[in-house]
C-alpha cells in the first residue's frame, strides 16, 4: 500500500445510470460517497433492484472510515442497507437526507444501531486521511450537497447530482462561490455529474414549471391531480404555493408522497401551512376545491395515480371533468406503463397534460451551460466524467476535450470498477477490478446469484420437464415405468402421445445403464445421463431446450 | 343474419398499436382487412409476437371472401400465415406487398399454393357483396394504400397508414382528388389512423430529412453508417442519392435491407443503378467510398448494426472517425436497447448521429392537419378512429368533434372486438366479441396459451420445487423417502438442511394421507395433498410462492 496516492474506485454508476457508489482510498484509509441502488431492468425473474457488488469493500472493511451520502435519491441512498450489513462505518448526510435513510435502515433493523452523523451544508468533517466539506448544490430534491474532499495530495470535488439554480423553491441556491474558491486553491480532480450532456444551453430553473402549471390550476374546474416523484420537494412546494393562490387543499395520496411532505416540513424545507388536508376529507370537497399531490408517476401498477385511474382506490377517485398533470420525466424503460396510465385516465373522461404538451417538468441535472459552470469554477487538474452510461461519459469527454480545450489525457474516462491512481501530479488508470451486479428480490431483500437468475431464465423462456424414475436401492433394478410431468413447455404440455414418447426415451435411456451404476455412487451420473438423452431428444424433436430435471428415487 | 346492415369488427390494432385487422361482413359475406402482428411485451417467456385472436373467422370461415392488404409493415401484414392456416381466402395487395408477403409465406410453406391477387392504386376489385377500390396514399414504405370499400348501403373508406406526402420520393403522392370525389359522393364511414394525432401541424414530406442527411456526406471522411428500418424504401433512394452525388457506393448489411432493396428495385419503386455495391467488397474499398445501409436501427442484439458496432460482424466493422446515424424513430420499449448500442459505437470513438440531434427521420403517419385534411376530403358521416391505443382514439374523437365540429354521436369511439353495426342512416356499437392475444413463438412459430404463459411466468418468478414420492401400487405403502429438488428457488437452492426439513413436510403430509387414498383413484388428489402441504409450508417459512410440482411414483 503506497500512502502517498489516492486511489478512485467506482463500483457503480459509471457506465450505467443507478447505484452510484465512488471508494475513495488513501492509505489505510477508505471513505465511500454514495450507496446507491438501480431499479430492475431484468425485468421479470423476481428482481426488484440492483446494487453495486460490495465486494472489494468487505475485503477492506476495517480501513472504512465513513460513507458519505450526498443526497436522498434512491440512486444514492437505496443500497445502503445492504452495505451497511457487510461494513460498519459511521453515515454522514444532511439533515433531509438522513430522515430518509432512517426508515430505510428501520426496515432492515439496521436502526437505531447505525451510526448516522448529521452534517450542514456549509460544515466540513475529518474522516481518516480526509477533509471532506458539504457544499450546498441545486438539485430536484431538497438539502443536497457536492463535497470537496481535502486529501494530503489534493482536493478531489464530487459533485452529486446538481444543476445550477440561482432561484431554487426550497433552501439555499447552489453555492457558486465557495466552488471557484476551491478552484482557485487548486483542485487536483473534479468527479461531475453527466446526465445531461447531451442536452445543450442551461438548465432552466426549477421555477419555470410555475406558469404552466399555474395556467393548469386557472382553467380546471373540477380536480387537479399532480402526480411527480415524491422526492421533488421544489415541485411539492410549488403546488401547495398554488393551491393557497387558488383556494385549494392539498391532499397527499400515496405513502411516499405522505412521508416525504411530512419529513420535508420537519427539516424546514416545505410550507404546507394551511393547505394540507386529510386523505380521509377527499369525499368532503367539492372538486374545485381541491389539488391531489399523488405519488405513481411512472405509472407503477400499484403507484396511487394508477389505482386512482383505475379506480381501484377506495379513499380517492376522479370523474368526468377533471385534469390529471403528470409533472415529471418518462423514465426510459417505463414509457409503456406510463401510456397504460394516461390510457386509464382517459376512459374517466378527465384531460390529460403530460411534460410533452405544457412545460410542467424540468429535470434537477444540469444541462451543457451547467457543466461547463461547474469545470470553470472548479478548474480541476484532471476531470473525471461520473453518472453516466458510456455515451454519456463519452459526451463529457468530448465536450470538455473539444470546447473547453482540456487535454484529452486530463480527462479520465472510466467505468465502474476501474481504479484511477493520483498524486498530487500524475493520473493513471490501472487494473480492474471485478465488479457485478447484485441483484436484490425486495418481498424478502436478500441477494439472488447470478446461476438462479441463469435457471429462472431458462425456466421461463422453455418451461421444465421433470423425469421420475423409481429404483431398487439393493440391486438398482427399475421399478415400473417413469413418471414425466411438464410444466411450461410448449411441446407437451397436456399431449398424452407426447408425454408417452418422453417416458420411453427415459425407459430406453435407463435400461442402458447397467442396474448397479444406477444407484448409490452411480446416481448422479445416473441422472445426468437421463438428461442427456432427454434433451438430445426434444432438441431433435421440436428445437427446443427446456429444463430437464431427472429425479431418481431410490427404494 | 340481417342482410341490409354492416358489421365491422376490429379484431386488432384499436385499444393498442400493431396487430392491425378488420373485419367487414355484409350478409353472408365477410372480407378481412390487414392481418398484423404485434411485437411481444411480454418479453421473456419465450413469446416473440403476437397475432389477433382469429376465432371469429374461423368460425365464420366460410363467409370470408378475401383478406384485403393495405401495404407492407409487420402490424399490417405479419400474421397473415397465421390467418391463412385457420381460413383460406385469396389475399390481395399491390405488388410492392405481395413481395413482401410470399418469402414471409413460403417460410409456413404456404407459398405458392396460398392464392395472391395483385391490384394496382386505382383499380378496384369485386368480392362478394363488397367492391373494394385501391387509392394511393403516402407512407413510409412504399406502395401504399387506402381503401374504398362500397357496399349496398354505402361505402366505407379505410385509410391505412398514410400521410399527405405531395412529394414522396418513390411512387405517386397521395390521391387527394379521388379521397375528395369520394367524399362528393358521399361516405358512410371513414375508419382514419390515429397514431400521431397528438402531434400539430402537418406531417413534413419525406424529402425534409435530405439536407440533414447531406450535411452528414459532406462532413463526413470516414464511413457513414446508416441504420434505417428495412421497409423504409423513400429513405433508402434518399442514401443511394447522395451516394452517387458524393461519389460513394452502397453496402447493404443485414438480411432484411438486402432483401428490401431487392424487391423495392424488382417493382420498380427503388433505383440503385451503379451505387449498390456487394457486402463482400466492403473491405476493398477505402472508407471515404463507402456508405453503409444497415438493418436493426432499434439495437436489436442480432441486428446488422449492433453486430457491426460489437465488432462481431465478420465482413463488416466501424473505426474511429466513422459516422453513424441512426436514421429511425426510438420504437417505445426499445429505449434501453438503442441506447446499449450507441454506447457501443462510441466504444469505437464514432461519431454518432440520432433523430435528436438532426432531422435526420420523419414519421410515415400523418399528424393533426394531416388528419384534418383526411377528414375533411372525405366527410364522412360517421368516423370510427383505429390505429392506436385508447388514449390516440380517445384524442382523435375529441379533435373531430372540438376541432372540426362532428356531434359526438357520429365518432364511434371502439376498441379491438367491439361490433359496430351500420344501415344507410345509423350506427350502433353492439356486443363485443371475446378477442384474446394469441402469443408466437418464432422458433417453431406456434401458438402458446394463456395458461403456458401463466406457468412460464410464475416459474420466472420465483423457480420451482419437485417433491418425488414412490408408493407400492398394490398397498399405498410408502417406500422410502421423498426426493426433493430445486431450480431457480431462492430459498433452499444448495442448502441441505432446509432440503431435509422441505422431505420432512412431504414425509408428514404423505403418512397423514390413508395408503389405500395414496394411489390408483386416489392418486391426483394425494399428489395435490403434497403441493398444498409444501406450498403453505413455504409460504410460511420465507414468503415465497415457487411452482411445486409433486410427482408420485406408483411401483
Amino acid at each position: 500500500m503506497n500512502d502517498t496516492r489516492l486511489e478512485i474506485i467506482p463500483l457503480g454508476g459509471l457506465g450505467e445510470f443507478g447505484m452510484n457508489c465512488m471508494v475513495l482510498r488513501y492509505g489505510a484509509d477508505i471513505i465511500v460517497v454514495d450507496a446507491g441502488l438501480m431499479f430492475s431492468e431484468v425485468g421479470h425473474f423476481g428482481v426488484d433492484s440492483m446494487t453495486p457488488d460490495f465486494t472489494f469493500l468487505e475485503r477492506h472493511r476495517e480501513q472504512v472510515r465513513a460513507i458519505i451520502l450526498t443526497h436522498s435519491h434512491e440512486d444514492h441512498i437505496g443500497s445502503l442497507p445492504f452495505l451497511l450489513k457487510k461494513v460498519k462505518a459511521p453515515v454522514y448526510g444532511t439533515p433531509y437526507t438522513l430522515r430518509v435513510v432512517e426508515p430505510r435502515l428501520e426496515e432492515h433493523r439496521l436502526w437505531p444501531s447505525a451510526e448516522l452523523r448529521s452534517v450542514q451544508a456549509g460544515d466540513a468533517i475529518q474522516v481518516g486521511a480526509f477533509s471532506v466539506e458539504y457544499i450546498r448544490v441545486s438539485h430536484s430534491t431538497v438539502d443536497c450537497c457536492a463535497l470537496a474532499i481535502t486529501t494530503p495530495i489534493g482536493t478531489i470535488v464530487h459533485t452529486g447530482d446538481f444543476k445550477f439554480d440561482a432561484t431554487p423553491v426550497c433552501g439555499d441556491p447552489i453555492d457558486v462561490n465557495r466552488l471557484r474558491e476551491l478552484g482557485r486553491r487548486g483542485v487536483l480532480a473534479l468527479l461531475s455529474d453527466s446526465t445531461n450532456v447531451e442536452r445543450p444551453g442551461q438548465m432552466p430553473s426549477e421555477r419555470v414549471v410555475i406558469p404552466a402549471l399555474e395556467d393548469i390550476f386557472d382553467r380546471a374546474t373540477g380536480r387537479i391531480f399532480v402526480s411527480c416523484f415524491a422526492s421533488s420537494i421544489h415541485r411539492i412546494q410549488i403546488i401547495f404555493d398554488l393551491a393557497r393562490q387558488f383556494g385549494r387543499q392539498v391532499v397527499a395520496v400515496g405513502r411516499a408522497m405522505e412521508r416525504n411532505i411530512e419529513l420535508a416540513e420537519r427539516t424546514g424545507f416545505l410550507d404546507t401551512a394551511g393547505a394540507l388536508a386529510s386523505l380521509k376529507d377527499f369525499k368532503r370537497f367539492h372538486p374545485s376545491e381541491m389539488v391531489v399531490l399523488a405519488s405513481g408517476c411512472q405509472g407503477e401498477p400499484m403507484g396511487a395515480m394508477w389505482r386512482i385511474a383505475d379506480r381501484s382506490h377506495r379513499q380517492a377517485w376522479m370523474e368526468a371533468g377533471d385534469t390529471v398533470a403528470l409533472s415529471a420525466r418518462q423514465i426510459p424503460g417505463n414509457e409503456k406503463a406510463i401510456s397504460k396510465l394516461i390510457n386509464r385516465c382517459y376512459r374517466n373522461e378527465v384531460s390529460v397534460i403530460d411534460s410533452t404538451q405544457a412545460r410542467i417538468h424540468v429535470s434537477g441535472h444540469g444541462a451543457q451551460e451547467d457543466l461547463r459552470l461547474m469545470l470553470e469554477a472548479v478548474r480541476p487538474k484532471y476531470f473525471i466524467p461520473i453518472h453516466g452510461e458510456y455515451r454519456q461519459l463519452y459526451q463529457h469527454k468530448l465536450f470538455a476535450c473539444q470546447t473547453l480545450g482540456y487535454a484529452p489525457d486530463r480527462v479520465l474516462l472510466i467505468e465502474s470498477g476501474d481504479v484511477v491512481t493520483l498524486d498530487s501530479e500524475t493520473a493513471q488508470i490501472g487494473d480492474k477490478i471485478v465488479v457485478h451486479r447484485v441483484y436484490i428480490d425486495d418481498t424478502c431483500s436478500l441477494e439472488l446469484d447470478e446461476t438462479l437468475l441463469r435457471d429462472r431464465r431458462r425456466l421461463a423462456y422453455e418451461g421444465v420437464i421433470i423425469a421420475g424414475v423409481a429404483v431398487e436401492e439393493s440391486t438398482g433394478s427399475l421399478l415400473g415405468p417413469p413418471e414425466i410431468t411438464t410444466r411450461g413447455y410448449l411441446g407437451v404440455d397436456g399431449d398424452e402421445d407426447e408425454i408417452a414418447e418422453l417416458r420411453d426415451v427415459v425407459l430406453a435411456a435407463a435400461e442402458a445403464v447397467p442396474p448397479s451404476d444406477r444407484v448409490n455412487g452411480g446416481k448422479e451420473r445416473f441422472q445426468e445421463h437421463l438428461r442427456l438423452a432427454l434433451k438430445r431428444h426434444i432438441l431433435r424433436l421440436t428445437g427446443q431446450k427446456p429444463t430437464i430435471v431427472p429425479l431418481v428415487i431410490a427404494v
